[in-house]
């Protein structure tokens, strides 16, 4: 069968040659606007085939130079025989574009991963018959099915919430008695949470959501095979409310602000629900299990919780470990008696993201090599362990990596440059954007590959500086000021503002370094105070979305992550997410999430006196001591001297 | 002091002299509208002084007619050294007027009212001391919370809702931790309902309510000292939706009715408690737990619960024993996480009030004297048991003793005639209205008064047919129509339409004599069934509201009570909610409620073959079978013949 290769969002398709290609596309969960409902009438499901070949019809209603350009109408397009590569817009631009959304479990080292024999969600479906009601008896319909839930989960008690009660009657009336009973299990008791006439065991939902400062993902499980079935990824509403933690708590001050953070970030989790099930026919209420991860502020800010606490001394938030809470309670658009697990945090800077994120290592087995998580984000964490001990901080790393602060700095998203080529002779840039459009920005990974190959090609000191004693016409230099231009006017989709070009100021790159020193040196400096170094490590997983476009040679190269041997590093990409599925399908793992947790220690590395000597030695590239990174080498390719041209006969 | 009597409400108040009457009054919860805020200008606290005297001011706001009638303004009035009786109007005449109010705590034999030791209502106050946050503990405001319940409760889990979770940052730091917490222990877990900063344990209240189907009742409790604060009576919202349980049903067929009539009950309810707690300067979500009886119907409707199989065979209800539900689920306007205990139905005919009511008899205790039980309603309910064996069943009077179906019927509220003597000579009729007021109608009471004095002069035959052999300016004969004027037109206040005299007619005697046959046959042929007799009871115990204003005399007269000896009879008022209010106090008394409930049978009368024939036996007055009322005498007056007349000489 002909595969499709989709772009942005990297998902690789098999379909039968003759599927047309909107149906196909929708299929995988990608989201197609098509508000014609298919009739090649609305223009909205226009995509790009920048590869194979493809059966389309009603061409005539595109522009002739979008056809020239390969662009097609999904819904009048069939696959043929060969393979396809296709790009498909955004369906709702916002911010920059959209994350791609597919499923990582294959970043998670398999034997990690839940097996059969773990597959033990929280909710239940269970099937039963409930025997006809009989004047004789005197039972009443609920009685009825209590006790055939008894006969088969033993004498517990069984406790229903009101919408179960006003379906019974209804239930056990049709269908013979069958009826789907969506439970579940505590020590003493039965928590009945859904109830459905009829066998509907083969359709059970869950859940999987990661709550990030700037990103939310949510990810919707067929807790019947324990696969994920769709993974929508958007920016967090709560962004224009302020870029980091620490600002959105200031903003948080007022209670209806507190309010409006909720709001906003339920929005946003609610939004991507909706398509995620929409695409696959599932009715948001089928959702019966929710998962949820994020760092201790979002925690917070999505149950109301005001989180002023989180930044006074003693930094004491209100809740580490939420109970189990109604989803109608909290405002989360699935079956509103769900109950909702929130991951456990560990501090006020160490969350459930985290949490959720170490069960995708070596660090939630019981081994005793030594790993390092790091999860690289406005704010990163880190937590050092084996099986004996498991140590965790977090660090400030500002949001540089993830496009702000940065002139032309932007999210990993369509349009974003993520890889850039630094001529050693003349200095130009080559670059590759996120689904091979005209740049719009440059995002973290491009800003690390710029780094690195302006320092290995010498065109940049290891104090971030632009070497001005040659020319290029990529750097422009004004007074004291530098920039390095990498997209020239004429050449963009736009940068901050129109008709400027792409480029990256040396204030640019000092809040780059600022970044990639704030990690290595709370990475540095942990091991230390642990009378560990980076050598005495088995593994270092690196997270966050950030880090699956990360060339790992790179982010050496520049300081960020150790010189160590690169198979030691292994990308485990939206590790919160992956862990958030991992506790939604096994309560062995949301148990195992919990122990960990209890056994993490937090530590505060700011109140070290080393601290500021660490980070301060950091901010070079790769770094003041350049015995640390001994496989990293400059290569500065000197122009003939003035004197030398001056030498050549006219 | 003083004591005043207060009409239509019945209760008795002692108060120091110069007390301001309006404020006497509404320490005594009785609800008096003063707009105005007591300054003697709004005229709505007016009240009518009929026995005592009083010091009184700004009499001139008032007609001078009505100062002549005893009235004066309740805030400008102050009470002296005398007893006063007042007559305090109807706050919000609605449909005829408002039951009384009183606590009737008092028709219970006190052993079966809960003792000290008794008490331990489900919902507790509990003062604790949670220690200030600390970096080193590395325990969040819940944790710190939890661990000081668990101190105090031991090691069982706790739950907490989402207020509570947005309550603790701020109830932790203020008043140096000292925090209440409203709970509820189960088995193996405490689960938090509220949340408060300082000690607050001073202030602990709960509800309990009847759920009429006719009649709603709430008192407002104070579980610190289990004492009644106030109780509210008024009509069940639904009653324009129909006048019995089997039209309501028939009504709540449509969704939107269903819901509808959950609505109707629910704005009843919350009014009424809303009334109850404004009085008393109590906030609604103040009340954290709630005890609710009602008829089985009642029960499914105030949950929104589809009542329909309740009137087809087998006559399953839905629920029998439903589980707590939170407040804010069903809509009940206390704390919103407050758990809601409905007290346990039988059978679909035989409901929570029933259960609720006998806790209020012996039939509760482990007594082997037999007991009766008969709640008086639309639906006649009755329960006949010792410490063996408890049989229950049902049957339908009709509304009439609740003044429906009855041309100038009315409920026993302000304004109704509730006492009728017939002169034996005249056959003219003497009354006294509920209130001392000009007469509206004529209540339940009033009927069986009316009846019993009729038979016993001999003015209305055993079948019911008044007596045209000589004439009375009481009785009107029109063709083989006759009826009784009760109160000729002019001295009314204006029956079912304005300028009617208020009488009654043959055919309403036929639908009373219904009722009292329904009630009395069904007692009859459940002992019958039981092998007992009428003499076998040691106590028969009368509940309904409709029981308040019984002459017991009179009942027996007419055969709606069997003829026993009197001292066997207990009036014990509004059963239903006396018995929640035991329940709210005591979990003693849930418990005693719950095994009542487990242990009654539910028998059907109506599948008995000798069903017509003890009904229509009974369809005389006092009984086809004078020797089951040996006691009844009627005396016939004959006037003097004509041909004696005649004999008198001219």
């Amino acid at each position: 069968m002909p595969t499709i290769e989709c772009y942005p969002c990297r998902k690789l398709i098999s379909v039968a040659p003759g599927t047309e290609l909107l149906a196909a596309l929708r299929q995988a969960g990608i989201e197609v606007d098509a508000s014609c409902g298919g009739k090649g009438t609305c223009g909205k499901c226009i995509v790009r085939i920048t590869k194979g070949e493809v059966n389309s019809s009603s061409l005539g209603t595109l522009p002739g130079t979008a056809v020239a350009d390969g662009y097609v109408l999904a819904c009048r397009t069939l696959v043929m025989q060969t393979d396809l590569t296709v790009e498909v817009p955004e369906a709702a631009p916002r911010q920059g574009g959209k994350f791609s959304d597919t499923d990582e479990t294959h970043l998670v080292r398999s034997e990690l991963l839940p097996k059969d024999a773990d597959y033990d969600p929280l909710a239940v479906k269970w099937l039963l018959i409930v025997p006809p009601p009989q004047l004789e008896s005197g039972l009443s319909d609920l009685d009825r099915l209590t006790r055939a839930l008894q006969r088969d989960w033993g004498k517990l008690r069984v406790t229903y919430p009101l919408q179960v009660l006003r379906a019974v009657a209804g239930a056990v009336r049709s269908h013979l008695g069958l009826v789907t009973v969506t439970l579940v299990k505590e020590s003493d008791h039965i928590h009945v949470i859904r109830l459905e006439p009829g066998d509907t065991t083969t359709r059970h939902f869950g859940l999987a959501v990661d709550v990030g400062t700037t990103t939310v993902a949510v990810q919707l499980i067929d807790l019947t095979c324990a696969q994920i079935l769709a993974t929508r990824t958007d920016y967090n509403g709560q962004i224009s409310c302020g870029l980091d933690v620490i600002s959105r708590i200031n903003y948080a001050r007022r209670p209806e602000r507190l309010e409006e953070l909720r709001t906003r970030i339920l929005e946003t989790i609610n939004r991507l629900l909706k398509q995620a099930a929409a695409g696959l026919d599932v009715d948001p209420g089928e959702i019966c299990n929710a998962v949820i991860s994020g760092n201790t502020t979002m925690t917070h800010l999505l149950l109301g919780l005001n989180p002023e606490q989180i930044r006074l001394h003693p930094y004491t938030p209100t809740v580490l470990q939420p109970p189990y809470l109604d989803a109608g309670d909290i405002g989360l658009a699935i079956h509103p008696d769900s109950w909702v697990c929130l991951s456990p945090c560990v501090g006020s800077y160490v969350g459930g993201d985290i949490t959720a994120g170490i069960l995708c290592t070596d660090l939630a087995t019981a081994t005793e090599e030594l790993s390092l998580f790091v999860d690289i984000g406005t704010n990163g964490e880190l937590v050092i362990g084996n099986k004996d001990f498991l140590v965790t901080t977090a660090c400030s790393a500002g949001p540089a990596f993830e496009g702000a602060g940065i002139e032309c700095g932007m999210r990993a998203a369509v349009g974003a440059i993520e890889k850039i080529d630094v001529d050693p002779a003349t200095g130009c840039a080559r670059f590759a954007t996120i689904g091979n459009v005209p740049p719009k920005g440059i995002c973290g990974s491009g800003m690390i590959d710029l780094l690195a190959n302006l320092y290995t090609t010498g065109w940049l000191d290891a104090g971030g500086k632009f070497d001005r004693s040659r020319p290029s016409p990529a750097i422009e230099v004004s007074g004291r000021r530098a920039r390095y231009i990498i997209a020239p006017t004429g050449t963009t989709e736009g940068c901050s503002s129109t008709d400027k070009p792409i480029s990256i100021s040396e204030l640019d790159l000092e809040n780059i370094i600022r970044a990639k020193a704030a990690i290595y040196s709370a990475c540095a400096l942990l091991l230390h105070q642990l009378n560990l170094d980076f050598a005495d490590l088995a593994n270092v997983y690196i997270a966050g979305g950030f880090g699956r476009f990360l060339d790992l040679e790179k982010a050496i190269t520049i300081g960020l992550l150790p010189d160590i041997p690169r198979e030691k590093f292994h990308y485990i990409g939206n590790s919160s997410l992956l862990g958030s599925f991992m506790v939604a399908v096994s309560q062995r793992f949301r148990q195992r999430q919990l122990e960990l947790a209890a056994r993490m220690t937090c530590v505060e590395l700011s109140t070290d006196p080393a601290y500021m000597d660490e980070y301060t030695a950091a901010l070079f590239l790769p770094h003041t001591d350049p015995t640390r990174f001994p496989s990293i080498r400059q290569t500065i390719i000197r122009p003939p001297l003035p004197a030398e041209k001056g030498e050549v006969p006219a």
